[in-house]
Parts: structure tokens; sequence; C-alpha cells
């Protein structure tokens, strides 16, 4: 098994090798293969991620990442999008739960739900046209992009509560028309209970009811937009992992950026990339995944929690008492 | 001044009677244009909206409207879409504003701004085509679409607290990176504050901080997601008006619909409509209509509520308590 690491830009390089310390702690045969990608590679060579980064990558099985700065410069290419792109990393998986003690924007902690974004096309085609006076961008959805999507789905809600929710505008896009058909008929054959929600009315009923929810699937840009927005239900952006997961890679990433105004400083929140060591030993079939959550419950318990939580911390006395745990 | 009234389905032929009431108490020489269109009017005559019908209203300043229940039926054409674009209304405006003891999903009420939505175009351009395997909708920005939004939006910033947020994707869509820059420019000419946020952050930072924004502006799309979550700060969708708005005509529409489980009861809340009532005073020139907002604070106080809001309160009762204040 060998493993990417990449680290990016500002706390990325700090969460990164915390979170490394508790992937460490788990004894496990791992090759590591340390990459620098991103801004300040980008300052130094001119480019943030070449053709031979991505050979190095397509070696690997799995790619553990932190944050990259992006810069408005249309030289500057988007690092996250093109690894998407090159994997084929078709499911964007966002996990939403509460951690112990921690209490999110509605003050609730009764919930329990896992977001899956179609990840590799719909507004992120990349077809568009840019004129004086119009400008557009094609929103694509196509059969196979639908169906591997729904099948990922109902296979997480079967291991879950076995209830799928499907989010569309198919009372304007017939684009969604056709993404929701496709995601009955998977359902179906799947035996998985389904409903479906437009995407208006599914960001209220988020916020009021998320207890409702188990496995949530959507196109690629309602994903991004709902994901964020829950990460206020669980309490911060700084709390949230996710994996972005294809036929042969996977790649796991906090959802958190590179926070220029705290790096540096070693006071950064290693939750989230240490979730993503979880998200990463469950994709591998390692059994003892849900260790870390015990030990992220002893950390919370014990107050050895970073600044953003009102503790006193530092990124690695964090990483380290978790790794401890385990 | 003519005014459509059009209660059409559901509650709105509850809710537009109580806030009719309460636009008579102010005695305005008003002429009232009653239409039945949408789902009630479609079983019995086969068309919900008719070219007739477009030209009656054609005929009117502003339209009241109730809510229409729509279905899953391709000679089913949507009255709203059809509506928008006959009359060319291009600025949604929704206030999202508490309303006195009334306590939203966040439990804060120290916020108070207008999101400013792009009614035209964007993914609501209807230029899609369907295949067997692939289907696509063109997401539209054109100059003129954005500017006269941008125009709109900063207007409204003048009249408040001056600061403007720009809402897009521009990271991943080119179209929204024009209209980012056409937003920018247009503020920039309007001495209006401006900063700019992701469509995602956004989201997450409507629910962490909603007391940062004044006026925020963005496309038609995004503007139906984030307006529709941001009601739930406010504590329902049954308590947020809208109003589309063009050069020639107004259309106020609470937000919520039809509602068919509630409907035919008479305990409808009559207060999103009723506050569609303030917006077309607002809008007329009308200088009483902030008498609106005191009325609602006093029955809300007096708890002369419907039953959601756990009164007692008829929908007619409240809007009569509604119009005596006034
Ligand atoms: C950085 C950006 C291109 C990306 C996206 O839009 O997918 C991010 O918002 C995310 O959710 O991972
Ligand atoms: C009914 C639907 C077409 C409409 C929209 O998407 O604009 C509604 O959600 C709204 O926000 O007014």
């Amino acid at each position: 098994m060998k493993l990417a690491v990449i680290e990016g830009d500002g706390i990325g390089r700090e969460v990164i090798p915390a979170a490394v310390k508790v992937l460490d702690a788990f004894g496990l045969d791992f090759e590591k293969v340390p990459l620098e990608l991103g801004y300040t590679r980008w300052e130094r060579t001119g480019t943030a991620i070449s053709n031979s980064d991505i050979e190095t990558i397509k070696g690997c099985d799995a790619i553990l990442f932190g944050a990259v700065t992006t810069v408005q410069d249309p030289n500057y290419k988007s690092v996250l999008l093109t690894i998407r792109k090159e994997l084929d990393l078709y499911a964007n998986i966002r996990p939403v739960k509460p951690l112990p003690g921690i209490i999110g924007v509605t003050g609730r902690s009764d919930f329990d739900f896992i977001l899956v974004r179609e990840n590799t096309e719909g507004l992120y085609s990349g077809i568009e046209e840019i004129g004086p006076d119009l400008c557009w961008t094609k929103r694509v959805v196509t059969r196979k992009g639908s169906e591997r999507i729904a099948e990922y789905a109902c296979k997480l809600a079967k291991k879950r509560r076995n209830k799928l929710t499907i989010v569309h505008k198919s009372n304007v896009l017939k684009s969604d028309k056709f993404f929701l058909n496709i995601c009955r008929q998977t359902a179906t054959a799947n035996g998985v209970e389904y409903e479906d929600m437009l995407v208006d009315s599914m960001a209220y009923s988020l916020m009021m009811h998320p207890e409702k929810y188990d496995v949530v699937v959507t196109t690629n840009l309602f994903g991004d937009i709902l994901s964020d927005m829950c990460a206020a239900l669980v309490g911060s952006l700084g709390l949230v992992p996710s994996a972005n997961i294809g036929e042969k890679y996977a790649f796991f990433e906090p959802v958190h950026g590179s926070a220029p105004d705290i790096a540096g400083k070693g006071i950064a929140n290693p939750l989230a990339a240490i979730l993503c060591v979880k998200m990463l030993l469950e994709w591998m079939g390692e059994q003892r995944y849900p260790v870390i959550d015990e030990a992220i419950a002893h950390v919370l318990l014990k107050k050895i929690i970073t600044p953003d939580l009102g503790g006193k911390a530092s990124t690695l006395e964090v990483g380290n008492a978790v790794a401890e745990f385990v």
C-alpha cells in the first residue's frame, strides 16, 4: 500500500503531520510518498501540479491531502480539480455527524448523515464559452455518471439505515429529471428506500430537520453548497473531513482551506485531518477505524483541544494525544 | 393603479384574502383584478395560465400572488416561471429579518439583510438538450442581466448600510467570473462598498455570521437555494415574503407553497402574505408601509397567531387584527 502525502500550503503543513502521527499509531505497512504541490510550489517553480506529479500519484493507492491556497491567475491550475479529474474520483463523501460536546449552530446533535456528491460532471464540466456580452457553462449530466454515483450511495445506505434522499431541481432542469429518474431506478434495483427533495427545500430542511436524513445523493455543485452549509450543523468547517473516491483511487482531505491567517503558529485544529485518516482506514478495510472516534471523544473530554475550540493545545499535541489513545 | 390578485391553490386562497384586508385598511385607490390561475384551474380547463391571462396581467401594474400547486405533467406550464419571464421580472428580492419574538433555528435575531437574486437567466435559461445517455442545460450569464441586477442591488444598498456581498462560484465557472466583475464595476461606479464570497462559503457563513450581511446579490439558482436556507434563520418558510420586480411590473408572493395538507382549514399563517403587502406598498412609494411591521409586532405580542406559531387564531382573525391596527 502506497500513500501519497500532500501537505500543500498553510495549515495543511501542520494538520497533516499531526494526522500522520495518528495513522502511524496503527502500525500498518504503508509506503508514504511525500509530494509538494500547490501555491508555495507554484511560487517557486511556476507550476502547482505537473504531469509527472500526476504520474507519481497514479503510482500510489491513496492520497492524504492537507489544503492548498489558490490564486486568481489564469496560469494557476487547481490542484484539487486536476487530481479529481485525472484519477476519476467520482464520489465526494462528506459525513455530517456531531462531535461529542461540540455544539453546532442549531444547538442540536441528533443527526448523522452522509452527503454523497457526484464529483466529475454537472457544472464542473469545463465546457464554457466567454463572449463580451454573454457567457455560458454547460451543466452536463450523463447516465454513466448518475448511475455510478447512485450505486455508490445505495451501497452506503445499505450499510446504514437504508434510506436515500435524492436532491435535484427537476422542476426547472430537465437534466435533473434525468438524474432523479436514474437514482430512483438504482434505489429500486438495490432495495433501498428513497425519497426526493428539491435542492432549495433541502437546504431549508437540512437546517430544520437534519435528523431525518441518512444518505443524501446529489449533483456536483449542489453537493458543494449543501456540504459547506452542513458544516454549520457540526459547528465548524474546521471539523469536517471528506473523501473523494474512484474505482481505483481514493483521496482524503479536510474540508477547511489553508487558512493563511493562522498558518505557521501551530494552533490549527487537526481533527478534520484526523477524521480523514479514519475515512482512509475504513476505505482500506482496516476494521479498527472506529477507535479514532473514541480517541477524539477522549481528547475532547480531556480538553486537549486547539484555541478555536477554546483550548490551549497545539496542533501536534492534539495529534499526539489522539495517537497515544489509539 | 391596477392590482391583479391571484390566490392560486391551497392556502393561497386563504392567505391572500387575509392580506387583502390589510391592504384595504390603507384606503388606497386600487382596482383589483381577480384571476384564477394554477392547478385547480388546470384541472377544470386544461391550462394553468393562458395567453389571455398574460394579457390581463400585463394590463395591471402589480400582482399579489398566493401559491400554486405544481404537477409533474409535461403539459403543465409553471405559472410562476411564465409570469417572471413574460413580465421580465429580473430582480427577486427576499428580505431576511427576524420577526419579534420568533426564534429561528440558530436562536439569534441580530441579522437584517436582503437577498437579491437575478431572476431571468443562469440555469433557468431553458436551453437544454436531452439524450438517452447525456443531458445538458446551459447556464447563461449576460452583461445586460448582470448589470441590471447589480444596479438594483446597489440602489438598495445605498438606502441601507451601503454594503454589498457578491456571491458566485468564479473558481469553477468562468460565467461567474464575468458576473463578479460586472458586479464589482457597478458597485464601484455607485460608491457602494463590496466584498465577494464563493457560494459554498457563503452558505456556511450565512448560518454562522448572518449579522455580517446587508445586501447580497447572486445568480438565479444560487439565490433560490440560499433564500430557502435563510428562511431557517427566520424560523419558518411560512414567514418570508418575496418580490419579483421588473422595469414596469412587480409581483409579490409569499415564499411558502400551497400546502395542500393544511389547506381548507383556515389555519394557514397569513404573515408572509401580509409582508408581501408591505413590500407592495413600499414599491408603490406609499410611505406608511412600516406600520405593517408595527402591526405584526402587535399581533405577535398579543398572541393573535396561527397554530404553526403555537396560537389558536384563524388566518382571517390574524388578517383582521393586523388590518385593525393599521
Ligand atoms: C476549491 C473548489 C474547486 C472545491 C469545489 O468546488 O469542489 C471546494 O469548494 C470543495 O468543495 O472541495
Ligand atoms: C417553483 C420554482 C420554479 C421556484 C424557483 O425555482 O424559482 C421557487 O423555488 C422559488 O424560489 O420561487
